[in-house]
C-alpha cells in the first residue's frame, strides 16, 4: 500500500470521527475508527483501555462539553513497520449555549495499526494548546 | 537486539531524564535523550520542534515549576518495525516552597527511534491526570 493510499484512508477515518461520532454522536462509528484493544490517554482522566470503554468516555465527553465538531489535521505522518505514528492539530467545537459557539486548539499524536486490514487508531493521546 | 535489552536501555533514558535533567537541571543531558529532530506536544501551549528548542522549553519549565524529580514507568512499549512506541505513566514532584512538595501525576506516549544505535525520544507528548 502506498503511502498516498494509506494517508487517504486515514483522513477517511478522521473525517468519520469529527462527522458521525462528534457531529451525528453516533458511537457504533468507532467500531471504525479504534482497534478492540485501543488505549485512550484523555487529559484530566485515567488511561482508558479497550474500545467499550472507549465509547463511554466519548460518549460522556462529547455530551458532557457539548461538543459539536472535532476537525483533524494531520501534521505528520511517520510510517514505522507495519504501522503508522501521527502528529496532528485538533479543531473542536463546543456549543457555550444554544446557538452560540467556541473553539479550541489542540493536538494529539496516534499510534495507527490495521485491524482487519482497515486502519485505526491503536493508542490516542492529546491535550490542549491552552 | 532483544526487547529485554531495548527495555534496560529505554530505562536508561527515562532515569538520566528524570535524574539528570529535572533533578540536576542539566539540559546538556537531553542531548542523550532526544533525536536532533524531536518533536514534543505539551500541553498548554504549542508543539516544540527540534532537540535545541526542546532544551529551552525544559529549562523554562523545570524552573518554573520548581520540578525536582519526573519518575517515568513504562506501562507498555510496542515495537513497531525499527522503532518503539510506549506508554508511561509520570510522577512529577514540584517544590511549592522551601521544604514543602507536591506531586502530580501525569501520563505519556514516546515514539522512540535509534539515533547513531542510541534509543531516544523522537515524538513526546504528555498531559496530567488531573
Amino acid at each position: 500500500m502506498k503511502l498516498d493510499e494509506v494517508k487517504a484512508a486515514m483522513a477517511e477515518v478522521n473525517r468519520l470521527f469529527n462527522e458521525d461520532v462528534v457531529g451525528k454522536r453516533n458511537m457504533a462509528a468507532l467500531d471504525n475508527v479504534y482497534t478492540a484493544d485501543a488505549r485512550i490517554l484523555p487529559p484530566g482522566g485515567p488511561m482508558v483501555a479497550g474500545r467499550e470503554a472507549i465509547k463511554q468516555f466519548w460518549a460522556g465527553m462529547i455530551q458532557g462539553v457539548n461538543a459539536r465538531s472535532a476537525e483533524l489535521f494531520s501534521v505528520d505522518v511517520m510510517p514505522s513497520g507495519d504501522d503508522l505514528v501521527e502528529i496532528g492539530r485538533a479543531l473542536l467545537t463546543v456549543e457555550t449555549e444554544p446557538g452560540a459557539t467556541a473553539q479550541m486548539e489542540g493536538k494529539y499524536v496516534v499510534y495507527w495499526r490495521q485491524e482487519d486490514g482497515q486502519w485505526k487508531w491503536h493508542v490516542d493521546i492529546w491535550n490542549m494548546n491552552s
